[in-house]
């Protein structure tokens, strides 16, 4: 993938965060990584995050890839009382689910809209949500993603987004 | 969905692990859940098994959805070492990853030409693996997916599928 091809992903991001989450995000030093790079450099693989809740969403067209947003636990939890509007969210149930995978399905669709100029029609599958402790999310030897990590005042998260032209 | 679109899935696995694999598996029991059902009987959830790798690949088209394939370490290690003709393989390193990325682009691959008759042009978005301990793979509430345990010589394993009409 093309590294500006992040660019509407991180505009539909920063754009998520104002209007509906109302936090402006510091974005941190974009990352290109592949797995190849990583069985060479294995210290490389120390250095990403991994965090207790992962939202992932499938995309499908002219390209093939998928979207990642991690969170802390704790990031995950302020952003759904800030996207639900209330303060009685405590843990991570049902709800904060809800919201992450929401949050994966606006940002991977309004980014679609403004990649389709060029690469065309794309489709978005379901949403699906890892929860756990010390997971890690991978992708095929060979392919390429770009991780962004992103600070803001609901706390740390990042995004990897992985596609391919087919 | 409708139980009967899990069929192609199945049936693609099922070739998947005679062709590929040259292991039959043996089919449990399906198992029909979704989120708001989880919510008012959280002991369900405790049934669902967790285990140490899963494969994910979305689906699009006239349909969004999701395909799972999960695996106990020990699993995915033999299904890795079968489908390369290795028995050098000794830990869930790229190679394993690589195999259960590839795996579960071909079942769903497979399964989506049988759909297609009903459901249309279905496109695969990639695939990504979660590797880890104690982790959960969940979908929004409302969502309706389908688990089949499997369980064959080479170990036990679970697919799961969800997807909705759009």
């Amino acid at each position: 993938m093309k590294a500006e091809y992040i660019n509407p992903f991180i505009a539909a991001l920063e754009n998520f965060c104002e209007t509906m989450l109302g936090c402006s995000v510091e974005r941190g030093k974009l990352k290109v990584a592949n797995s190849a790079l990583e069985i060479e450099h294995p210290e490389i693989d120390q250095a990403f995050a991994k965090y207790d809740i992962s939202a992932i969403i499938g995309l499908t067209g002219k390209v093939r890839g998928t979207v990642v947003l991690s969170f802390p636990a704790k990031t995950a939890l302020m952003i759904a009382r800030r996207f639900l509007d209330t303060e009685k969210i405590f843990k991570i149930d049902e709800i904060v689910i809800d919201a992450v995978a929401e949050m994966v399905n606006i940002v991977a669709g309004n980014a679609k809209t403004h990649l389709s100029d060029e690469l065309g029609l794309i489709k978005l599958s379901l949403p699906t949500v890892v929860r756990g402790r010390n997971f890690e999310i991978r992708y095929p030897t060979g392919s390429i993603w770009l991780q962004i990590p992103f600070n803001s005042d609901l706390g740390p998260f990042f995004m990897q987004v992985s596609f391919e032209k087919v």
